[in-house]
């Protein structure tokens, strides 16, 4: 239910209204070196901390964390948001280089024992059940919980919160470091805004939509490099199978689709660029693998939200703003933006399972 | 490896060279009655017994049943080709009504242990495998297999066969009698063919592109009418995740989306018409549930492969026709047409899972 | 449910009443030869084909193929038990070694896909459902079963028949082939019939009992030889965890120690004879791993039978004469003596799950 | 690896050396109250902070709580100690009653997601891992570890730590709590000591083993009342199987039985007194469901480390006293003592699975 893979298996836990939220990671080989940086580099891309075109343009990795060092040490940045930052606390499997406690470390060493962490939410206080208790966002899943669990939905929908990403990115950055060290790299992008497909001008696209009080979908795209032939089973766990379920269970994914995809409809099988997207009969070929895959707009936009009453309005776009600072404002008109490094790190857990 | 689903469990078995492929069926409940001329009719058309109109017009059931009869009683069909359709044989976990062996019956009844079956295969003869033994076609997992499995590849390889498929159809017939039994009932169709969306387009489009010997992908929508609200788990357990899965481990499925799915890129939040597809946070919300899937053309043509030596393809198209009649041909020109019961199958196994 | 192992997976199926008992054997690697005579030769013991002196002592499996062939050969075994012989039937997985179909040959190949076998049931008479219906035998499952699965069970209830067993040894003995091929040498023996602990005596002091119309327990001991040191998970995987999961599941077994065991008790940790078992914190530590079973005398005894109505007690009687000939009213005194085969083959599913 | 169940699912973490041992409890039902003094009552019990006596007889839990908070403020234990006591942190899944964060109540309400929870170590020091690094304790499984991890097997080996348990208590009393609220009751106690079998004389006969610097095994058993008929599945997934798994992956537990046992092996199938122990063909029968298990002598004793190095024994020795205090040693020389509230506790996880 709350658990993801078979070898390399990833169980999330923490509502939004928890002490925390985090997950255990278990079937990590021992030995491995983690590099944190690296981990927080992925956080600070799913809280929405850079710029679109830093977040999507295929910038190395150094430039990025260079990015993030200005951006939390700039004082545009009030003292609040940094401290929001999501701190990840290592709870087990993992101890410094030097043997030292993991707290102390930039780099960690995996014990082949499961891996559990946490990141603290803010504290929590009653009134903000209350107004969620009252309220049934349009498009959200706010209703079908309720359907499902029943009168207590409001608060263990907090389970539904986007913030369980974060707990996604960790342990998926763990799997995308365990590749990277096997010469396997994941590197997602998005290719298109609405129908604007040059990424110089997604950022503009936003800044309008924003304007307006009103949201739009984006389609992201993923490669991955680097894998051997192989990986993927015959019938049912076909590769392209675990990579569709796990990209669909990411909140607001629409549909997925690898190689020529839904375009490839046109095109007659006597064409040469039919490609196979680095999969045939389910197996990794040799090739790149290429999949896409869409997030629809955000549904609670300012302009949908007109109609509900004024107050819990307000209270969800200040809670919104002292969550994530200015900028996030704008990913959120956009959630594809931000759902960039949560798809890699989906991608990754899939990879590590099957490497394995 | 070869097993599908929680609760409502289909472990798969059988080469295409075997003695019989077939499957084991586990957590069908005790005393359903199963209608064997359901799962006939979904078996005739994944075998290509009908015309494309009859195969994707919304015919009711006992319309194709009727048209089956008049099929495999046709003078126009050989009787070698009538001794061809897929004969079930029922070995364990069902009985008749009235207490007597399932193989006479034409309704059964489960006893709630695993339903095991096999569909026969005709005889093969050692001289085939030296036939696929030299082969490497275009496009098929053939390469991959090799490099996955090493030299014996040509005989396991049987399992890549779309005949493997067939047992997928009976199992998940079972499946969709079950949901029928509580309102539950699925509809998969053809709506594109290429670049054709107009069904009573599409044979003439068909026939097009065999003449030249060549072939075209297509898109098979499915709707569930019926569902309960609260089918799916909120985190990795999705409905839409599961759903995935299942339509991506169908051979030749390139691409898979529900609700608004790719086309939705272009739609701002605020627009009406962004439908949920009948889930909303992964979590069935009542209202009708529909998804699409996109199936790429067959990539071994008789244009592809005239590059190939000569006395090979020959053997194939002999083998090809000796399978399935003069039918089948132009279902395999767009193979999506012969996948709607396979797409029928898949989606009931998910949901009686989910059901369960 | 009717699954056993993670990665050498087992599925079962078959009621005493359906078709055919079988099973699927999903992840056995590709190109392993298998040895039909071994499998025969424990499809024998397990149907009390032999003496319990031939079937206990350690006599090699050359001497004891020879013994069967002598038996199978004998005037004194009526044609109709010979007839009744369990035939395995192969569906798909295997090949011959030259290619030819497996029912040909004494000597199999695996395909690294599922190999799926069944043996036929002799032909099932609606009045024996009949005759089911109004008995509950004491100490069987089919109090329990009509409890949990309602007024079905009397048919479904077949699946608690000793006979599923038989499956198990097929896919055991092809475990405990491949174990073989690695140097693991798995051995199991009789070594108490009820006070009983010299195995010369065991025949003598169960035909005792048989006479009596009365029925004894007995204790298996098993050895396994030839483990790499490693096997097995530190937490819930432990090693004799899974083995006393397998063991437990067969019918009749109450009871599961290994090394110093329940016996252990009484001696203090600093006496040297503290033996581990060949298993320290779940992991196999290089010497033979050593444990053992017990089994419950037959409840249905013709001594308790005495009380129920005579005609039912003669169809039973008459039945188990049928199935299994004069031999196996001896061994089924002690249900043990047949168990033996059974607890090779459990022992067998769950190291190949481990080694793989 | 770490995981245990398949619809109540107990996934653990934490080594004796990390920041913390806990673990995530999934498919606990929403709604359900949770008594924190149960747990930590069986966290006591665990620990050994009461007599033999007190901890196995069948005290009512109300009186030991009382006993409990008696010790815990009696002058005769360190401060120290008390502040060992295992304080458990809440991370998820549950509410206090009124909407208050977990951490201020003493009763819990779930929330129907997953409950994660932590019990942090003490200061973890490197040099603690210079002392394992050269220590192979007879018996242990320091040994297994190495072997199967490598070299970095002394820190990732805190995973066999006894200290693991802790964190089955926990989960397993939320367990129990479940099953008490549905009127099952899970009762273990010790009923044997080396040849001992009246509780009266147990502490006496463990005092003398201690003050002889040695160690001595004893036999729990386990009744539990209330189950309702037909939990457990008939052929692999018998409710004993399940038992037995659960019950021999806790540390130095050697053998499990059920029923009439490996006792039973000696009373004719005729004799009344076979007792079935609750379950007939792996479903419950509705009688209470009793079985037992043995645990080994602690192998590590004074005695037996004599021949190790001194320096090496005291360290141990005043590990273990500030770890637990005074009396801790005592339970220490008969560990069948201190898992008593692991053997509930497993039960406990095991039927809550069935139960669901």
């Amino acid at each position: 239910m709350n658990s993801f893979g078979d070898h390399w298996v990833y169980t999330s836990f923490g509502e939004s209204h928890s002490a925390a939220i985090g997950g255990v990671l278990d079937g990590v080989p021992a030995g491995m070196r983690i590099d944190f940086a690296m981990i927080r580099d992925a956080l600070n891309r799913r809280a929405g901390r850079l710029s679109t075109a830093q977040l999507t343009n295929s910038v190395a990795h150094q430039q990025r964390s260079s990015l993030t060092a200005q951006l939390t040490n700039s004082a545009a940045v009030s003292p609040r948001a940094v401290r929001e930052a999501d701190e990840v606390e290592w709870l087990s499997g993992v101890i410094g280089a030097n043997g030292e406690a993991a707290k102390d470390c930039s780099e960690l060493i995996t014990l082949g024992t499961p891996i559990a962490f946490l990141i603290r939410n803010r504290d929590a206080r009653p009134e903000d059940y209350e107004a969620l208790k009252h309220s049934f966002r349009q498009g959200h899943a706010d209703f079908t919980y309720q359907a499902k669990y029943g009168v207590r939905d409001y608060r263990g929908g907090g389970r539904a919160s986007a913030r369980e990403t974060a707990a996604r990115v960790v342990a998926g950055n763990i799997a995308a470091q365990h590749l990277a060290q096997q010469g396997i790299h994941i590197q997602a992008r998005l290719i298109r805004v609405g129908d604007e497909t040059r990424p110089e001008h997604f950022d503009e696209l936003i800044a309008r939509y924003r304007a307006e009080g009103d949201s739009i979908g984006g389609i992201i795209a993923c490669e991955v490099t680097g894998l051997p032939i192989g990986l993927g089973e015959p019938i049912f766990d076909k590769l392209q199978a675990h990579l569709a379920f796990a990209i669909l269970s990411i909140n607001a994914c629409k549909g997925f689709d690898y190689g020529s995809g839904f375009e490839g409809v046109s095109q007659p099988g006597s064409v040469a660029n039919q490609h196979s997207g680095g999969l045939l009969g389910g197996i990794t070929d040799g090739t790149p693998l290429t999949f896409r895959c869409v997030f629809k707009p955000t549904p609670t936009t300012p302009k949908s939200l007109a109609q509900l009453q004024k107050e819990q309005l307000n209270a969800q776009m200040e809670n919104a703003q002292m969550a994530n600072g200015k900028i996030v404002n704008r990913s959120d008109t956009c959630i594809a933006v931000r759902a960039v490094p949560v798809v890699e790190a989906m991608t990754a857990l899939v990879l590590a399972d099957f490497v394995m």
